[in-house]
């Protein structure tokens, strides 16, 4: 640490500057003062603490000089922001052990990541989990060195000289691409450098304990399979032990509800590689859940007032010229196929189809607002390296909806969806979610976004005003909107504290113009409408695994492919068991006769082990009581009842989506 | 009549025959006798109203000359078989009118079709319905003529030679491709005679006058695109004036029907160009049918065991080898998308797809029958101008099915199926259907059918066992089955009594050998179970086009996309409107409310053409006394009605899906 202090010194000057702290108070100070010296002046306990500054809201190392007036902020390691640079850290830790241990293996890149990190090597042999044993240990000694991450801004070209002159071919060709503007900053902890724009934390020792490398994987130099294939090591990291154990007992219980190993299971999908990679096959038991899921968001939809369309799964390819798909998303679409000399498409997206039916008949402001549902079938191109069980499918079933409306309209029907979003959170009993709001980037209209400067920001209003006026909770991301508008990504966590992000919420002021979409107002002019894409259930595909680890497979009543399993004690019982059976399903009960010649036992587990809620045992009591002994999941033995009382309970308990039964962290 | 008989003298001899007649009668006549000595023998009476023959079960002229013993059935024109003859008769009596008005006309073919003929000729100039007047005039003049129809066998080499002379080159070149072993018959009417097989009518008089030209249309010689367009005309011809009438009156009433046009005014469905040809876009009154009709098929498979799977609308080219579509049906699907290298195809039925779901775990007797339903939607390629509405489209959405089962269990699993047609055919009131056995023919084996003569027959004789011990009336046809077996083709008559091909049951014998399928049976030995294809409910296509024009547009209550519209008689009355509107709607109601500011007459009118069934109008009355007014339609006004009775009442019609309150032939 004396050396570091040392070094910076020479940043100093007699100059005077103001810096002000987030509680106000200004400090005066000498120009080349750093976030430490400041810290230092509040308490050595603070300094201690202190990893990383706040200068006019640009994060900094917490020894970078500070050379004009500002406002500061001192980062503790309870801060959002340390977790990004212990990941970080720890991949510049993770590329020095090893090239400590593998002399000769060259570094690339090695970003922070969710949850982690990650650097990938090139060297001539993958490693394997031995190596990341040795690596880890490693990196744990370079921490103990607790060597400063110290800054230095190099002259590109001896920059280049200096990796070429080492063997780092790829840091040096890194360099080479980096704009010429830019300060070419390399960071050294001991001996060890790498380029890097920083910021990190004081010293190695900073990041602690709680890491661990995870799995190595092949990736290609910049993503393109034409260069070379490196090895990418993947590390997770964390502030504390405490954390690192949590995230490690996730990832373990995420494994233990994968939903490709519980849809197996449970015989919810399939795929067959005679059918292709990506198309999932759902079968009896998944096509139940479907079903429900359907039955669901029709009901939702009915009560809301939209009306259900079926459109066809292929389109003309001047529609998606029109629309902009091809010009857009050609790279995830299906080929075309030529039909009597017209190419053809697989529909990636239902809205040109809505937009078309739309424009079918004249509209009047009356009929307003259109709201036009779907379970449409999508085809998307996704390359066979990304596919992932449900969760990265080539088709989709899309809860998908569009919403035509007048501008006064709008706030109203945009609410409307996020309320909708809230209601079926309530009913999978998601209990943390985010809503956020993606706004475009000025700079990149007519590029990324439709060059529409004023109705981006018109829109952008209404959306965020909605979002008030509804008390809804959001953050806002800048850069991130639809090309036609502005979006709300929802992001939603599952049971065991697991991402995903389901569902989308879009606003589109550009396309409908686009399709000379019109209705007339009541001054009997011609208006174009706003259009609202929205998808709170996503696609059946994610959806489903999703709920599948939220509920490790274990479907509330509703839900559950198999509700209830008949067990007569004995053949004996076998008739009585086959009244009860034909009275439940008379009731739109989904039950399942366990009548083989199989010991009470193994009947029971079997019920277990196939995650059925309820089991009815049958024996000579409820023959002769013309009763039914009920053995429920996660409750245990409920006794014996009448069977209309349980009917009637269940009945309801099904038709009111009842979610308290299941018990999420099982 | 004397010139004819006179020279079908020439064929007598003294050699004596037997003819037997249907009723045993046995007559002994001379070598030569023609059918019409025979009935002259037996009644004048009889004579004069005899056609036709069956000569040892082959149809012949009146005036064939029988000089074998045989087997002799003479016909009337109240024969079934009649009308064949008619209506050919009616197209060489058409195609002399035409030579005679238009000289330089040539003939090409000219066969009986349903309702009635056509004749193709190669002319430069198409014909426009004034010829067709002249045409109908000139046919009059030459069946008052009343030549007889004669038989002549030619030479070969003198037939092709007499009509290259006379300029008839198509007629030449039909000669020069028929079989070498077939005789060259020449049938002549007065002057004129034309290239035909026969049977004729006695005389051009026996015709009669029930006949019309309906209209002209292009066709390519042969149907071959890249020969000449001719000019084809067709007619229709009946027994008598009064069949023909009921034809153009139901043709008529047809084009009332139609489904196109209904399909417009009631919004069910449209296309659009940039979507494509073939393409229909269903709007929110179609998909009401639609999903009330799922429910229909969905509510009755679950009661018959099925299970529903879903499964994509793209697989592998290879799944298609494998199932012979890509051999047989190539023709008929689209073209193949190539991703990753790999051809994918649009699937064009949903079998295969079943099969592998069939085949994803492994199958032992005790599951068997396997039911497997799906309402996927299947894509074919249909040439531009066979495309017709929805009864030929591109896009099918099919009420599929496939059972796996074993040989025991077929006969009852195909009865079953045929069943739940007729159970179907009562829910939409269709009276006149017919099961159509389809049988392979033994001559075509290895070539249009799979090549298992035992198979065949074990496999037909199970069908028609099932059949006859179901006591469902069928008819059979040899040489109508699918490749793979035996099949019912279910067709069906329209309110207004056109004749639809709708459903299918097909056996199939051979497929799930190919893909493998199998299942223990109770001896623990593999076997491969028999497939069951089904599809009672055809298309959404077909079928929803089909009702529109058997029910007119007036949809039963459980269908109508709207059920009932709601009409205060002035707007002192749109707070009860609402408040019944909204205790209807959470009934599952369907309703529209016209609360616009317009007269009475004017908004019963509007829900008349939107042939909404049930009318409720609100004034003060019911207001005041918390009533409705109902207006039913084809029944007229109800009076006044307690709200809650109503709904009970409505509702229960609604669920049992009551067809008595729709007029079918209004």
């Amino acid at each position: 640490m004396e050396k570091q202090v040392t070094k910076l010194r020479q940043y100093m000057s007699n100059e005077q500057i103001k810096i002000t702290l987030p509680d106000g108070t200004v400090l005066e100070k000498s120009s080349g003062t750093t976030g430490m010296d400041v810290a230092e002046g509040i308490s050595s306990g603070l300094a201690k603490q202190s990893i990383l500054v706040e200068v006019n809201g640009e994060l900094k190392d917490l020894s970078y000089p500070i050379t004009q007036d500002c406002t500061l902020k001192i980062l503790k390691k309870d801060a959002d922001e340390a977790l990004e640079l212990i990941r970080h850290d720890c991949a510049h830790v993770m590329a020095e052990a090893v090239q400590q241990l593998y002399p000769g293996t060259q570094v690339t890149i090695g970003p922070a990541i969710d949850n982690g990190f990650y650097y990938d090597f090139s060297r001539k042999e993958a490693f394997t989990l031995d190596d990341l044993g040795k690596i880890e240990k490693k990196m744990h000694e370079i921490i103990d060195l607790g060597f400063p991450f110290e800054r230095q801004v190099w002259d590109r070209s001896k920059a280049i000289k200096y990796f070429e002159d080492i063997g780092e071919i790829y840091k040096s060709e890194i360099i080479k691409d980096l704009p010429k503007e830019e300060e070419i900053s390399i960071y050294r902890q001991g001996e060890w450098m790498d380029l890097c724009r920083g910021p990190h934390l004081p010293t190695t020792k900073h990041i602690g304990k709680a890491f661990k490398l995870m799995k190595v994987a092949g990736a290609y130099w910049r993503g393109d399979e034409k260069n070379e294939m490196l090895t990418r090591v993947y590390g997770t990291a964390w502030r504390t032990e405490k954390e690192l154990d949590t995230y490690l007992n996730m990832l373990q219980e995420a494994e233990k509800r994968d939903h490709r190993k519980i849809g197996k299971e449970l015989k919810i999908f399939t795929f067959d590689d005679e059918v292709g990679a990506g198309l999932p096959l759902w079968l009896p038991n998944g096509s139940i859940i479907i079903e429900e899921l359907e039955k669901l968001a029709k009901e939702t939809e009915d009560k809301a007032g939209y009306d259900r369309v079926r459109t066809p799964h292929i389109t003309k390819g001047s529609l998606y010229e029109k629309s902009g798909h091809l010009s857009h998303y050609k790279d995830s679409m299906f080929p075309a196929m030529n039909i009597d000399g017209t190419e053809y498409y697989l529909k990636p997206m239902n809205c040109p189809h809505h937009h078309k039916i739309f424009a079918s008949s004249p509209r009047t402001y009356k009929e307003l607002p259109v709201r036009l549902a779907e379970y449409g079938t999508c085809y998307r191109y996704e390359k066979s390296g990304q596919l992932f069980g449900l969760m990265r499918v080539r088709s989709m079933q899309m809860n998908d909806a569009h919403i035509y409306c007048s501008e006064e309209q709008f706030k109203e029907e945009f609410l409307s969806v996020c309320k909708m979003y809230l209601k079926y959170f309530e009913i999978f009993g998601i209990e943390k979610y985010e809503m956020r709001l993606s706004l475009h980037d000025p700079k990149k209209l007519g590029d990324k976004y439709v060059d529409e400067p004023e109705l981006w920001i018109k829109t952008e209003k209404l959306v965020r005003e909605a979002l008030q006026d509804g008390k809804v909770n959001f953050i806002e991301f800048p850069g991130e909107a639809a090309f036609y508008g502005p979006k709300i990504d929802v992001q939603v966590w599952s049971a065991i504290g697991r991402e995903f992000t389901l569902a989308t919420n879009q606003v589109d002021f550009a396309i409908p113009r686009r399709f000379n979409l019109s209705y007339v107002d009541s001054n009997d002019k011609d208006q174009t409408p706003l259009c609202i894409h929205r998808a709170p259930l996503g696609t059946h595909e994610r959806f489903i695994g999703f709920l599948i680890e939220h509920y490790a497979g274990n479907f509330p009543l509703w839900l559950a492919p198999v509700q209830m399993a008949i067990i007569p004690v004995s053949d004996k019982f076998n008739d009585y068991a086959d009244a009860v059976c034909s009275k439940l399903k008379s009731h739109g009960i989904r039950v399942k006769l366990d009548n083989r010649n199989e010991k009470m036992g193994a009947k029971i587990r079997n019920a277990e082990l196939s995650k059925i809620p309820i089991m009815i045992i049958l024996g000579k009591k409820e023959m002769n009581d013309n009763s039914i002994s009920i053995r429920r999941r996660f409750i245990g033995d409920q006794g014996s009842m009448d069977i209309d009382q349980f009917i009637e309970e269940t009945v309801n308990e099904i038709y009111t989506r009842e979610k308290s039964k299941v018990d999420l962290d099982a």
